[in-house]
C-alpha cells in the first residue's frame, strides 16, 4: 500500500511512522525538503512534480488543510477526504452556516468586511473577531470585550467573522474516524487547555460526554468524512461546536500511546478501507506541547514515564516543535505527570 | 543525536522508529539496501564505506551479533555494548564457559569436534547437538534422545557444543537494560512458546521471577554491558539460564505497545548515557509472530485491538516476516487475543 501525504508537518511526519509500521511505503508532497515528514518519507514530492506523485500513491490524505484548490481537484479522485470537506474548511463562515443550517450547535455570528466591523460588534460584545480563512493555533483572532479594546489597525482587511464569545466552562475535543464502507467509530473526550490560543495540554476524563459523541458520528455520516473529523466543542448545559478538522489533530497525540490503535493508524485504516481500529483507553492519558523552547532533554527524560516526540523543526517563538505523551495507571498519577512535565519543559533550567 | 546501527533487520528497523520519533537521525551499516532498517534510516552505508559511516555516527549499536571482529574493533569507541560482550556471543562454548565459571546456572555441556561427537554424547543423553557459531532461530540446533536419533550426516564439521537436555516445565525472557552510566533495570518476564525452534508467541505473566531477574541485573553489571541484555530461562526449581543476547529481542517487542519505554527506547537512552525509561507493563501484554507466511492483513486488522508491525521483507520459509503486538484489560482477553491473532495469521483463509 502506497501512501500519499500532502503537507510534511508534524502530522505527516507521525503518520509517516505509523504507516511504515504497518508495511506501507510513504510520499509527502511538501516543498520543504527539511520538513519533518520528509526525513521519513520514502520519497518527497515538490509541486512540480504532481502528476508523478499522484502516480506513485495508491491513496493521498492531507495533513494540512490550506491546499491550493486545483491541487485538491487534480487528486480528487484518490484523495481522503473529500475535496468538499477540505474545502468546507477554508473558510469560517462556510463551516458555521453548515453547521447552523444544519441544527448543530454554535455560537451566534455575522461574516463581515473589515469596514463593517464596528456595525458587526454592535449589541454582540464580548466577541471574538477572526479571519475568515487561515486561522489555526490563536492565528487571527481578536477577543473584544467592549468596544474600546478594538485595535482596528492590527486587522488586516480580509474577510472577517464575528463571533459572540461563548462563556464556557471548559474546551474539550472528540476525535471521529470514518472507513471507506462507513464504519465509525469515535475517540475518548479530552479536556484542552490553551496557552496564547494555542493548545499547552490535553488529558482524557472519565466523563463519557455522549451528547458531544452522537454530533461527532453524526457529522462523520452528513459531511460524508472518509478519514478522520476533530470536533472541538465548548462545554456548556448542552455542547457547542467551536470548530472541525478534517485530519489528524494535536488534541489527539496522545491515542498514540494511550488508545489501542492511534488516531493515525485509524486514518489510514479508514482510507484504505480496512476495519477500524479499537479507539479505546488503555489507561489514562494525556499530552504536553513543546511549544517555541527546546528543552532540556535529560530533564523530561528523567520523567521515566514520558514519552517524547520530537519533530526537528527549527525552533521559532509559538512554533510546536514537539510534545510528550503521557500514560498513568491513574487519573490522580496523570494529573502529576502532566504538571512534572509542564515544569520539565517550560521551568527554565 | 546520530545513530549508528549495525545491521538493517527488523530490530535496526523498530530501534530507528523510535529513534526518529525522539528527533534522532539514523545511519545503518548493511549490504541490503532493501533491508527493512535502510528504508527509514537517514542513510544505508555499506560495509567498503565505514570509514564515513564511523564519522557520521555519534554513538552506534548492534541489531545483529555475528559481525566481522575487524569491524567491531574498527568502530570500537563508539560502539556499545563493549567489543567484548560481542565476541563473548560468538561462541556458545565461550558464553557457557563465562556463565559456569561466574556459578550461573546452565546445562551441563561439553564442547568437541564432529568426529568426537559420539563419545561426547556418552552418558550425556538425552542432549541437544548445537554449532559453537550462529546458531539462531533454531538453526544448527540437533535433538538426541537415543544415539540412534544421531544422523551424523547432517552435522557440519565444524566446532560444536553438546548440551544436556533440560526437562523443563516453560522457558521464558527476561530483558535487561544498562546504562553507560550503570543505571539499570530490568523488563517483566515473558512466558515464550516456540515452533520449529522459532519464538511464535510470547506474552507477560503474572509471577515475578525475582531470582532471574537478580541474574539478569548481575549479569548486567559483570558483563559491563551498555545497552540491552536478553536472557533465555528454562524454568526448573531454579531458573537454568539457556542464552544470551546482547541487543533488542524478538521476545521484547510486546514492550512497543505494552510497557512504558519500549526495549528499542531504553537501548537509545542506555547508549547515549540517558536517564532510564520505566519498564512496568501498562497492562497484559504478548505478541505473535508472522513467520514465513504473508497473512490477510484484513483478517489480522479486523481484530480491533492487533497492533501489526510487518517489516517488508521477501516472504520465505521459516522467515520472520513481521508480528502482532498485544495489549488486553486482563489475562483472561490476552490468552483470546493470541488465540485468535494465531489463528487469523496461521489458518488458511
Amino acid at each position: 500500500m502506497r501512501l500519499g501525504v500532502l503537507g510534511g508537518g508534524q502530522l505527516g511526519w507521525m503518520l509517516a511512522l505509523e504507516a511504515k509500521r504497518m508495511g506501507m511505503s510513504v510520499f509527502v508532497l511538501e516543498e520543504d525538503t527539511k520538513a519533518p515528514a520528509c526525513r521519513v518519507a520514502d520519497r518527497c514530492f515538490k509541486k512540480s512534480e504532481l502528476e508523478i506523485f499522484k502516480k506513485t500513491c495508491d491513496r493521498i490524505t492531507v495533513e494540512f488543510e490550506y491546499l491550493e484548490e486545483d491541487i485538491l481537484d487534480y487528486l480528487e479522485d484518490k484523495l481522503f477526504p473529500d475535496v468538499s470537506v477540505l474545502k468546507l474548511k477554508k473558510s469560517r463562515v462556510m463551516e458555521k452556516e453548515f453547521l447552523s443550517s444544519r441544527g448543530y450547535p454554535v455560537a451566534s455570528f455575522k461574516k463581515c468586511k473589515k469596514h463593517e466591523l464596528l456595525k458587526a460588534l454592535e449589541g454582540n460584545l464580548p466577541a471574538i473577531i477572526k479571519t475568515d480563512s487561515y486561522g489555526y493555533d490563536g492565528r487571527g483572532q481578536w477577543k473584544v470585550k467592549t468596544i474600546q479594546d478594538l485595535k482596528i489597525e492590527s486587522i488586516p482587511d480580509v474577510p472577517l467573522i464575528v463571533e459572540s464569545l461563548i462563556d464556557f466552562e471548559f474546551e474539550f475535543s472528540i476525535l471521529g474516524v470514518r472507513s471507506q464502507s462507513g464504519l465509525k467509530k469515535t475517540y475518548p473526550a479530552t479536556i484542552n487547555y490553551h496557552k496564547d490560543g494555542i493548545l499547552l495540554y490535553n488529558h482524557s476524563i472519565e466523563e463519557d460526554f455522549k451528547e458531544a459523541k452522537e454530533i461527532v458520528l453524526s457529522l462523520l455520516e452528513e459531511l460524508n468524512v472518509v478519514g478522520l473529523l476533530s470536533v472541538e466543542f465548548f462545554s456548556k448545559k448542552t455542547p457547542i461546536i467551536n470548530e472541525l478538522a478534517p485530519r489528524p489533530h494535536n488534541s489527539a497525540h496522545f491515542t498514540l500511546d494511550g488508545c489501542f490503535c492511534s488516531q493515525f493508524e485509524n486514518l489510514l485504516r479508514a482510507i484504505f478501507d480496512l476495519p477500524l481500529g479499537l479507539s479505546e483507553l488503555k489507561l489514562p492519558s494525556g499530552m504536553v506541547n513543546i511549544i517555541g523552547v527546546v528543552p532540556d532533554f535529560r530533564k523530561i527524560l528523567k520523567l521515566d514515564w514520558a514519552k517524547l516526540y520530537w519533530y526537528g523543526k527549527e525552533p521559532r517563538p509559538l512554533r510546536k516543535l514537539g510534545h510528550v505523551n503521557l500514560v498513568a495507571k491513574d487519573y490522580e498519577r496523570l494529573k502529576d505527570y502532566i504538571n512534572l512535565t509542564l515544569g520539565a519543559i517550560y521551568e527554565s533550567s
